[in-house]
């Protein structure tokens, strides 16, 4: 059913506030004539609250640069990074990536070291994110308002417990708790796709999409949906598990207990199965075979013909499913050969009815690279900032 | 990005006013106690709006009848059916059903028709519709002040243009735009799958449930997706056709051009395959061999073994997509037999990563029966209505 949040003056004043520092965080330095046509406010309004920020430190004004435009120039608003910085934190298999972010997106310090052996378990990675936040909030002067953590996957969103994440053998782990306590500010544990689906609508392919999938490959495969311009989750808080569509039904075993998921038919031990490469091949391996093929068009066709059928499949189901106006494909995907993408982006349009209806949906590759989820901690950390500062 | 609305103090007014409507239309009768402590506002705040709301005739207070508690009882607040009617429409392949639905939800008076020849022509059906409501307003004495239609196929939700309904053999059918402009009401037209998810949650078994998915068996299978408490839609308005979701790679052909939908693994002729009929049987054959099964466990687990893997592997990859804590299913699918549907709940819990997250989805039979879309599509016709009674 509909619910219509319901206001007070005073409410209505933060709520113009923190509009204000989510369009700079988000879209960067504005004028303050860009500031009043985008949010809908007059201008005395966008100069109090300009002002008021200002002298708390959080924005600094400066003249533009002259221009053509004659007249006094409307005066340029440039969020401050230091004035709310968070932790971001991406869990991977092989890695761990963490950064401090600043207000307006910058990364402003980071760090990153290998899992291997006692390193891979939860209380070592915590113990270690724990340690390294100190040392580069030390380094850089500043200190985090809040964490987001991307972890690979089943995780609570409502407080960062990690029931199953298969890939990193991690299950149970009060993640969120741990990690906040230890910190002493908040802290937003999410899926990983779920955070780079995130990371692409406010940063990326997705910024101007409402509804939107985000599809990527990795050891595993996952998706994150934008529904409406909202992430979409699940029961709990839990989001969905696109990696464990069944495509193939009686295909190869995964661990989650079915056969033939699309995980297994597309994930990166599949895509070394498609290039005659061993299962546990390194990436390195992997990207220096596809850019090889890459040269000819029919090989690459050939070759990768049957994994491309399954990424179709699989894509076509999500299209039907979600009704989504683009897919972004991340990470392994974006390094497949141009004519298999374009051939599969073809076949998904042609493919799902939804996709017809709609007038073809758009397949693109995720613009924000390995960063992605590092970058969908960070924004899933300043959800909660932004009306505080 | 989150958004909060923000509203006037005239803003406040007219929204709690709508919001007791709301209450009353999907709960009924209510004491004006109960109203303040749901609604969360005080006695005077529901005083006025009930007496404004009397003097304008859309409610009525009773006394109650006398209860054990001591002390003056809370007048009993009653909504008025008659004070908004809107018009339903389900439009099914075999026949279309209409009504005219009160507010409080009870239908008022009905009709319906089957579908042979030139009937099933949009033009037919869209005249049929309009001559049917003149005599059934004329009837009762009543207007309706907004429509709402339900369609088996590919709907753009914004101004109800049917793209694609292959069922019926539509496509490309300004449904919405023609009906408003014939009965000068707004009409809101939806894909029946949404529409039969939108009736079990206001008045059916997903009412407690924020995160559930209907999914349904005619000719066709569709589905309807509530996520966090509002219906799932993705570009354009459209909602997602989880019936042509593919199962079954290299199974029968779909019209929708792919293979192995699960339409084709578990709609209706699916069904008949199931039970040795012949693929066009009539639903009353279909539902007495059905009858005939349940009788014995055993047997009816054999014959429908392979109808019921498909219908478990759809569900499963619908509970890992979306992560719902409650399957509903609707039409044929009641009439299973109950072994039948024990094992395939049994088997999604166990197979879904999600479920297991969450603590076991639960599967139920839909209780709104055969009226399930036409009860959708007033909820539809009322969602624009309740603001402005």
């Amino acid at each position: 059913m509909t619910s219509t949040p319901v206001a007070r003056p005073d409410e209505v004043r933060r709520y113009n506030r923190s509009s204000l520092l989510r369009l700079l965080h988000v879209a960067g330095p504005c004028t303050r004539a860009a500031l009043a046509t985008e949010l809908g406010l007059n201008r005395s309004t966008i100069k109090t609250l300009v002002d008021g920020l200002a002298e708390a430190g959080v924005v600094e004004e400066r003249v533009p640069r002259p221009g053509r435009s004659a007249g006094r120039p409307s005066l340029l608003v440039l969020p401050q990074p230091q004035a709310a910085v968070v932790l971001a934190v991406d869990v991977q298999v092989e890695h761990v990536a963490m950064a401090l972010v600043g207000l307006g997106g910058a990364i402003l310090g980071r760090n990153s070291w290998n899992l291997h052996g006692r390193m891979r378990e939860p209380g070592e990675v915590i113990t270690h994110v724990i340690e390294s936040t100190e040392l580069l909030a030390a380094d850089l002067g500043v200190r985090p308002v809040a964490g987001g953590v991307s972890v690979p996957g089943v995780v609570r969103r409502s407080d960062g417990h990690v029931h199953e994440a298969p890939n990193l053998r991690w299950s149970g782990v009060a993640l969120g708790q741990r990690l906040a306590k230890a910190l002493a500010v908040p802290v937003v544990v999410g899926n990983d796709a779920e955070l780079g689906a995130l990371a692409e609508h406010v940063r990326g392919a997705a910024r101007e999409s409402s509804d939107a999938v985000f599809v990527s490959a990795d050891i595993g495969v996952g998706g994150g949906v934008i529904a409406q311009g909202s992430p979409l989750r699940g029961a709990a808080g839990y989001v969905g598990e696109i990696g464990h569509m069944v495509v193939r039904p009686h295909g190869r075993p995964c661990y989650c207990g079915n056969e033939g998921c699309w995980e297994t038919e597309v994930g990166e031990a599949a895509l070394c199965r498609a290039l005659d490469l061993p299962e546990d091949s390194p990436r390195g391996t992997i990207v220096v075979e596809l850019r090889r093929l890459a040269g000819d068009s029919d090989a690459a066709l050939r070759q990768l013909a049957e994994f491309s059928e399954w990424l179709t499949l699989g894509l076509v189901n999500v299209v039907n499913l979600f009704g989504p106006e683009l897919v972004v494909l991340g990470d392994l995907f974006t390094v497949l050969p141009v004519p298999v993408l374009d051939a599969v982006a073809e076949e998904v349009r042609r493919r799902s009815m939804v996709s017809r209806a709609i007038g073809g949906v758009r397949v693109e590759l995720s613009s924000l690279g390995a960063d992605v989820k590092l970058l969908g901690a960070a924004e899933a950390a300043f959800e909660g900032v932004l009306d505080t500062v």
